[in-house]
């Protein structure tokens, strides 16, 4: 299939605008990297790391707590048990994984086009996540709406470089708690065409989501992946019912689970990079294996997720360099495991889209490619430590993304990418602009921003001496009003409709 | 030495200050990387840009203009000249370059504690070069003058993240082309007490330089190098008299030259990365070699400095993908040859200290550490290109240039980093706030920024919702309200002053 056929197939206006205007550009599923993973920690350490993992899981174990039935399966499968405190002999978890967790998985999207490879030298970017706040220039910060939620199913749609549209993009708080999650899946589905996530606030959510991706994939799912969700550990060393619940249904209906320790260092793991690194590996480890005796072969993710802090007020700091230290070191312990591995993002603490956040999202995501991550959650839009999803923020963050999906192809060492030929018919002293191999070669040469200004001065001023964030302004506007929805069969429309309208009706309107 | 004694002696007010303000991060001369380089490029291709180089020195050559003492010093020690085009045979130039360049140096300081390493696992960060125009959030963008030059050493002396004092942080346009060289390398010597550049605008004003350099260190300069001047080829494949006489001046008298070809790819290179990269070694190669040729021994560094460009309208783009890729490789070249690497800093197009600025530096020093260069010019307060120097973004940058300092220790493994303690007193769903290794961590366990914002929103706001370039604003003008000289001795103070007024008296006032 040529590359002008598949934008056609991947469906309308929208799309073939965002590829024009990454001209030269080929509209890709997902990140290839062509470049070697960056090893910070030397073998002696790592191992030292998962020595130290299994310390912490035969020594002092974790609780599970609420869940019994997850108690039951560990002791049925090896574990010693104390109550609610479960404890592993040595390499327990790792063999339980490695001898059915896939090394990677293909998750289906709704157009084929848009399945991503999870795993190996791919990475997959999806938007960010969870935030119950919403910024723009405009208006400020605000509550999150369905509306917000859907202009960003609609932006992750339309940029080329998001190939994942997420899960909970921002929290609709407009919405009861109870059916929100009905919604959002729904959203996913009708704006969209790319992979997205599952509910995982209960497992009836989660089961409510497996349901309608059924719909929307017409059947069963035993043979498909379409959703991959994020199951979090409560750090330390505890896992809970919610989350517990949530995977079990996930992984019953083999469906994937990011199994993520969510760490501020300092509160939730000690201060150190190498603690925190040990203890991820560790709480990782038994929800990993969970999903493995639910059911084995259901693809896990090895998620990574840690934070410095402030040492002046305790909260969240992001771009620092230890969580860099800690995100290499886990994903060269995610390759030593054998599963895919999650980390990173465009994170920021920063209130705004200025230069605080760019330095911290940038400083963040240079280390995600690097490290060799598959699945990048947060990749776009995240502001404030999660708080708040940003609009002008999620346009820049997209233009870095698309920076990433060049720089990881490497230098190109063809015949053309040596330039020889453009030697041999330049003499010294003169410029190369109008040599045969930059005439060949202008068009594809350089990565294309669409948020930098990069025009003089006297330019700049004439255009209104405008800064990115207002530049961005612009762009999410033109985008959303450019927007045209992938098309979606009418019947599945209207059983995801009226599955929806019954479950509403079931259910109570909670908020909180 | 303790640490306390070094400050103590390293001196002043300001000095202590500075350091309180980073507590826990130790002041260090300059970045020592325990991590490895990352290698971008594979053994093969590398192999192959070096083929393609020397194809390049033998098959094209390089016009030396205006210089017939340096095409004689070619043609002696081999190579082939016709008329002012000087080719070069397989292998030559490394050789002489392998046969007598130092693998690293130290630059002599006028304090001894800010001596630096050029080479090896050593970065050395020095500020902005070039700049004609300075931009602040108080005046916007005008002409610099030897206020704002004096303003940025005073900065950069204070800076515990700036190693090295640069040259020409910005053009001192208020006085005449033909004397600044003077007022900068005295205000060096004056507001500093470390390492710093020599002109390179003429030979007769680095032999100022030398000259000046000689009276502050007290004489005769053969063993020690106390400058480390920046020396550009003219691309493509071109060398001119006015750097050629420089270097030559430089290197007569043991000091150190950065040999940089300076490329917008595209037009004085190829369009692709691998072809800026032999175009790039092969003209760095004719300089070092050049350098060895006056001097054996004599410092040299191997600089790169390659951006990409905008299809649009031919302007220079910074922080994309193609100048990260450039650098890997060229890295990775200087350590095969075996001399010191220059590249990188914290560049950017961008007119303000905004988003993009802050996006665009990152991609270019992070990749700069991840590359193991050795010295780096640019790395705080480039704006426009190299058209301006801000005073904002001279603060934003250093706080980002303290972030690597401690991103390149890597993982900690001792016991301590290992926190095994730290799990053995603390049980599951407890946090670690008040354990024993926690406490006994905490104050030095994260690097503190002082730039960035991590407070809650409603705190934010409540401090008047900066953003970062406002914090940065408040931020030098407080350190230069604090600044205090170092001290230096009256009779070398009178002795560099008499000299300048007695050349300012022979030189004719010239602009432009």
């Amino acid at each position: 299939m040529t590359d002008t056929e598949r934008h056609r197939k991947s469906g309308g206006r929208a799309a073939r605008q965002a590829t024009r205007k990454t001209a030269g550009a080929q509209r890709e599923a997902y990140l290839t990297r062509l470049i070697a993973p960056y090893e910070l920690a030397s073998e002696e350490v790592l191992a030292m790391l998962e020595h130290n993992a299994d310390t912490i899981l035969e020594e002092i174990g974790v609780e599970i707590r609420d869940y019994p039935s997850a108690i039951e399966r560990f002791k049925a499968a090896g574990a010693s048990v104390d109550g609610t405190r479960v404890r592993f002999a040595r390499g327990m978890c790792r063999s339980i994984i490695q001898a059915s967790a896939p090394r990677e998985y293909v998750q289906h999207a709704r157009n084929p086009l848009n399945n991503v490879r999870i795993g190996g030298n791919a990475t997959v970017f999806a938007p960010n996540y969870g935030s119950p706040f919403v910024h723009d220039l405009d208006n400020g910060r605000r509550y999150a709406t369905i509306t917000d939620f859907q202009n960003f199913v609609k932006l992750s749609y339309m940029s080329p470089y998001i190939h994942h549209s997420g899960g909970t993009v921002c929290e609709p708080v407009d919405i009861p708690v109870s059916k929100r999650h009905l919604d959002m899946v729904y959203s996913h589905i009708k704006y969209s065409d790319k992979g997205f996530m599952g509910s995982v606030t209960a497992g009836e959510r989660a089961q409510d989501s497996v349901n309608l991706a059924r719909i929307a994939f017409g059947g069963d799912l035993a043979d498909r992946t379409v959703m991959t969700s994020l199951i979090n550990a409560s750090s330390p060393l505890v896992w809970d019912a919610t989350m517990l619940a949530s995977a079990e249904v996930y992984a019953e209906n083999n469906q994937a689970c990011i199994i993520t320790p969510f760490i501020l260092a300092g509160a939730m793991a000690p201060t150190t990079s190498a603690g925190v690194v040990a203890q991820t590996l560790a709480e990782s480890l038994v929800g990993m294996a969970f999903c493995q005796l639910v059911r084995p072969g259901a693809p896990v993710i090895f998620g990574s997720f840690a934070s410095s802090m402030s040492m002046l007020t305790g909260a969240p700091t992001f771009g620092t360099p230890e969580p860099a230290t800690v995100l290499y070191t886990v994903a060269a312990l995610a390759r030593r495991l054998g599963v895919p591995f999650r980390s990173g993002g465009s994170l920021c603490a920063s209130k705004l889209p200025d230069a605080q956040a760019a330095y911290e999202s940038a400083s963040t995501l240079i280390p995600t490619i690097m490290a060799g991550t598959n699945f990048v959650l947060h990749s776009a839009g995240w502001l404030e430590g999660g708080l708040a999803i940003g609009y002008e923020k999620f346009v820049l963050d997209c233009d870095q993304l698309g920076m990433m999906m060049t720089f990881a192809r490497g230098i190109d060492a063809t015949d053309n990418g040596q330039a020889m030929s453009a030697f041999q018919e330049n003499d010294p002293g003169q410029h190369f602009l109008g040599t045969a191999h930059t005439l060949a070669n202008f068009e594809t040469a350089f990565y294309r921003s669409d948020t930098a200004d990069n025009n003089s001065y006297e330019q700049w001023v004439e255009d209104g001496s405008q800064d990115a964030a207002m530049r961005a302004n612009r762009l999410w506007k033109e985008r959303l009003a450019s927007y045209e929805a992938p098309a979606l069969d009418d019947a599945i429309d209207e059983e995801l409709q009226e599955y929806i309208a019954k479950r509403k009706a079931e259910l109570p309107d909670t908020f909180g």
